[in-house]
């Protein structure tokens, strides 16, 4: 007979899985569609925000039953600190957050190797791109640099979190008819479209370093800087946790407190913690 | 004990905080991809119909159970004339949206300014569009000027509301599972592909007011005036309303008043008004 | 009190009252979004795909409960010979229908009249693909004429046709909440993407006749022949009532019959014939 | 009265008239968009992936209730191997889905004739890829080659297996109201954008070896062979049934076996055989 610290255990361990499970699914949709755009050649950007929101809702539908689906450390951070996520479980969420990305980036770095090659032959900051996020997407014209993706990841992160936060709210207008994952993808597709100049929207810190250790490890020797030669990696990791705290904030104080509390307002779908009926 | 006073006065500012982040979410979406298409160069005019159509899809579902998500005055008035909503929140729900607006644009005004600096850097009726919209998209070559607009205004805002009417009649073939934002979120997605050539399709005074004055305080000097050098401000004010009054005329005449009346014909998933129950 | 022979009439009239009014929508956006590609030069034809098919999708919900939504002539006759539509409301139905796709013609022609004049001031065939198709649309260099455009229509309809029979069959895998009209839009952005060059997918009688009648009244002297001189109006109208019969006996023949009979195959959401109850 | 046998027969050949009729449906938008842009010039790679979502879709809506809508022999394999489905029918619903993709590669042959024949009137390579996939999509330059696509297609369709397996698993958060279709062609849309530039997403040996068939016996004699010509016919015929395979297996080994086991994972929608109950 399983121990209470047993069950625990093995119900985080599935909880990672899954989480590793829709990240490793995002991350395979949406750095392999910026490898087909930019490398391949094939599309265009509109093409890699609908495949990033559909990575999204992909991704949601793998993991949402069993982990709630965060696939994102932002989203794990403000939901712990705004709806009672055990915070114990925090970190284990985004070390499997961020393996699946890892891992997912390695995929597409194998399959698309030699389209690779072929557009970037020395492996440099002109492909970087397709693996992680740079200030102004590259640009050296644009003039934005490490703060401005810092003010632009803030705000964009905080845009998903505040619009996430209505759609799973069960108190507000919440799609039915497990829906949400749909519309959460739509929510990242309009923040493609829309808050994508400045910083390439990561708003997910686990996008964006995962495929970027993953980058460093086969090739990309400047991967942790930016096209002026700063340290730009903390950059879509910061932002966005801050990003999402605010968001949640937001949400809160400008909708939540309003809604009625007799429903209960637990993510929709997920499996109970086997460690609360045991 | 809160007296009816009171309590009619909580919800109402209740109602008006939903309605402000309802329209800030659009704003945020809406503002956000013209800068982004315009200014930053990334993606086209489908772009900006699909953003635009996400925010209004997100801004509902953000606002939807507390005040309804009109987010948009000239539905606002029209609900008043045609559907009972009290008149006397009339004016403070379209106070509410159109800061809303405001703030949304001063937020993406802050965090695109280099890019639109480096885009124009005089920031002249070049780049007003990002904000506000000006007769045959500020071409000086269509021939279209202010009444091409306002005629095309009425017309937008017309489809606009009579759609709206039939997607929320439940009478009618509502969707269900509160999909209903997502249904009109694609209605505006599809007046913005084919009505937007002549006006720019606000269809929503608040939305083109609220960036307007933002981008009037924020150095663009020319904000309120066309490409012709006339007032055009009041075009996207006044044609929407008439419009959404026509649009929902014509919903009764041709539609409505044949539906079966026994089913009530209420906001579906609104919270009533305390008042109502007191 | 009403004689049966009242009733019936009253409810036809409701009946060609949504007919009317759904065709209206759909061609307000089907010829606009042509208007505003073709004339206004803003989209492309992926945006053509979208607006027509969005404007399926709202025609529907504007009308589906009280007429079946048919918006299409060679719906309403397919309908008749493989469901039991009434055959006597068939030329009422087809009249509202041409009816409804004249009337926003005209207010297209209205709004678009300087966009039309700056684009082509003779009003020639070069803008006559805003309101009606041409084989090939209008390509002298494909060498597609006449019948070529006649098979390609019998072809686009019998594909909208059947799978129109499977969306809306309860006893197959119908969407439910109400979202068959997303569906059925999402259908007709398929058509448009994949079955549109050799005839401009017209797939619907009404969306053809009425807007190139609308035309012709307005200053398109040519608008009945194709770029060759070849009379061309009736292909439209002939190869998508043959379609649509073909479409309807093939989902009989190869999924139809193999359906369980128990469930009643009737139109989801339709207000029942009053005569019925009488 | 019928025999058991004589049942089991005659509901066999009703699954496999869903199977011909839902991938008839698939190809005629799949095998119709890449015509249309490749040949007819009309639309881009965004096109291509919507398109062929939204057939995926539409051929779903079709057959899902008959015969459990697989459209594709590496999804009948994998769910032979890994959800219980009968051996027995195995072949007979991969035969059905080959001559539905062939009958439909034929119709699209046929309607599009002219255009293919003026676009390339040698029916060579240069038109191969409207009807079965090439590596690199036919470039000499990307330097991808049989190998390359074989992996990618491994990769590809075990993202697509991966990902149904969620999507229509019932202990999961499956989208309800019969939206699974619409998930399953969403699904394809983001694979065509992020995963077809080194082999065309075939992920399907239907879709790619019957319309490869239609061609090579109506003018294309170089249908067997890819741009260096080596035999390329069956890349995307194994590619995918191993891909299949191992999609599912991740997925039971990462999520699927996590879920509790009380809800039958059952096709949903399906009729049950009538064997079963005989």
């Amino acid at each position: 007979m399983a121990t209470t610290e047993t069950v625990k255990a093995r119900t985080l361990l599935a909880e990672c899985s899954a989480e590793f499970a829709g990240t490793f699914i995002l991350i395979l949709f949406g750095v392999g569609v910026v490898a087909q755009v930019v490398a391949g050649g094939i599309g265009d950007h509109d093409s890699i925000s609908w495949a990033w929101g559909i990575g999204v809702t992909m991704g949601v539908y793998v993991s949402a039953r069993i982990s709630g689906a965060h696939i994102n450390p932002a989203v794990t951070i403000a939901l712990a600190a705004f709806r009672g996520f055990a915070w114990r479980k925090v970190l284990p969420y985004i070390v499997a957050q961020f393996l699946g990305a890892f891992a997912a980036a390695l995929v597409v770095r194998w399959n698309y190797d030699k389209v690779l090659q072929h557009f970037d032959p020395g492996l440099t900051i002109k492909s970087q791109g397709v693996f992680s996020t740079l200030p102004g997407n590259g640009s050296t014209e644009l003039g934005v640099g490490m703060w401005g993706g810092f003010l632009d990841q803030i705000i964009g992160t905080a845009i998903l979190m505040l619009v996430i936060l209505a759609i799973v709210d069960l108190r507000n207008t919440a799609p039915m008819a497990n829906l949400g994952p749909f519309m959460i993808g739509l929510l990242v597709v309009g923040i493609g479209m829309a808050w994508g100049t400045l910083a390439g929207y990561a708003i997910n810190p686990a996008r964006d370093f995962g495929p970027r250790l993953a980058s460093f490890l086969t090739g990309y020797g400047g991967a942790f800087k930016d096209q002026f030669g700063d340290p730009y990696f903390w950059v879509p990791i910061v932002g966005p946790i801050i990003g999402a705290l605010i968001g949640a904030f937001l949400y809160d104080l400008l909708v939540g407190r309003h809604l009625p509390v007799s429903d209960e307002d637990e993510e929709p779908g997920r499996v109970p913690d086997e460690e609360t009926t045991a």
